[in-house]
């Protein structure tokens, strides 16, 4: 059974290391959902003020450099099972972008268009372009999740999908963009506990679906889909984190350091074109 | 020469009466772009806390409504010379709302493909969806201004878009889509002092591009395209809105003003399925 060592987590080099899934078998009850990685002490950990700040400027750069004909680009994918915090992440994520540079989608059940695709196809079509921070509100993982848990489609199918997706995330990092392939991870308590405020607020109920219950109680199916999922999948170029994300704010965080790491080594640089600065200035001169 | 009457427009009981457009000609150089309609002094006019938190819970219903089969949306679209603060609109609009329920597109110099087509084609792949808030950075409003100013279309043909666009956005109406459009006016002064920091500035040369200088040597041209544009297209279902925008707080704020105006009028709900409360409670309670 692989899972972190807490306290190794803890003194981890970067938050990339506290959280990445160890090569081999993974069992999910072996990753602590209360855990706080590298959390700051004895600061709250917190998605805003100067973290936000830091990571706007990172990506401002990144931007930047793509209209000078940089290549980078950086896919953020979220998966976890519902009320994991995919919508919140994203919120917060996503609001601290400029929108010229960020490309935000929510992955729904496949349209018929979709559907008569092979799975890769609608995932194709929204790749962050060069400069671009993608965010992927579940993706193509949930090709090996629903499908398998419901069996629409038998395990030979599910199981080739992996290879089909190791080979697809190897084309995708070539091509420039760096993946931060992100499992939330809520107590099968805590989604209670969320489900349940749903349910007492009722501005919120718009959000329930009975069918939600449903899928609750195939809560060991998914587990078992998604642990295959973080086993097969978890190569070089698409490595899986695991972030614990019973605390809303931890997991803000924690996703927001992936991001900022990520962007730190790619390190983008504002172009500086060779300006005729002073004639440029005479030209801005104001009519006689 | 029709213009907003400065003090009837401070009086205005609404953000739209005070920004419209009067029908018939317009002449720009009536519009002062230092006035601040219905500024909430002594406070400075700023989009941020309550009022953004009131923009944010808006757009949720709007939203929320849509997934119980609301058709409303809702497109902000921003037209506006070099610098005169479209990105920097879309930026604290497109934070403030969720991601789920806004859809940003700056609309560049037509790729081949785009160009290859009608000039609404590439608008029509982007309209909002039911519960979206649009907002569109450029528009085909670009259609009738820099093929006009470049001569690269004769008259007859910008001209005679001016019909095709009204038709447009006559059926983009009635399909659902409250417009909000409008046009940030700067002065010929701010824009050089724009301009002129960002050749102050290093980090900001990557946004400088000499060709910028030389349409501003055609500011006459841009203008009269402009007043022409908000003349002719300025319809009962397409209105426009001039924005003084040579203050950025205010600017910000006022076109805050309008989305909120707007929205408010739709006033959308939260959905209230009839759910059984009691038995899907017990459904969550906690395993023996």
């Amino acid at each position: 059974m692989r899972h972190y060592a807490a306290d190794m987590a803890h003194d981890a080099p970067s938050m990339r290391q506290a959280l990445a899934v160890p090569p081999g078998p993974v069992v999910l009850a072996g990753y602590d959902t209360k855990k706080a990685p590298r959390a700051p002490a004895p600061k709250k950990p917190k998605l805003a003020g100067s973290e936000a700040q830091q990571l706007r400027g990172l990506q401002e750069r990144l931007w930047a450099e793509s209209t000078a004909g940089g290549t980078h680009s950086v896919l953020l994918l979220l998966q976890g099972i519902d009320t994991a915090g995919k919508g919140g992440v994203t919120e917060h994520v996503v609001g601290i972008f400029r929108p010229i540079g960020v490309q935000y989608t929510a992955f729904k059940k496949p349209t018929p268009e979709e559907a008569a695709h092979h799975f890769l196809w609608r995932i194709r079509h929204r790749l962050p372009t060069p400069g671009v921070v993608g965010v992927f509100d579940r993706s193509h993982y949930e090709d090996v999740l629903v499908p398998r848990v419901h069996k629409f489609i038998p395990e030979s199918e599910w199981r080739g999908r992996y290879g089909e997706i190791n080979a697809f995330e190897t084309e995708v990092a070539a091509a420039g963009t760096t993946l931060i392939k992100c499992f939330l991870h809520i107590s099968f308590d805590t989604q209670r506990e969320r489900l349940l405020r749903r349910l007492e607020t009722p501005d919120k109920h718009w959000k329930f679906n009975e069918a939600d219950l449903d899928e609750r109680a195939r809560w060991a199916d998914y587990m078992a889909a998604f642990e295959d999922m973080l086993e097969n999948c978890n190569t070089a170029v698409g490595p899986w984190y695991v972030v614990p994300s019973d605390s809303k704010k931890y997991r803000n965080w924690a996703v927001g350091e992936l991001l900022r790491e990520t962007l730190e080594e790619l390190n983008p640089q504002y172009p500086h074109p060779d300006l005729d600065i002073e004639a440029l200035k005479k030209r801005l001169e104001p009519p006689n």
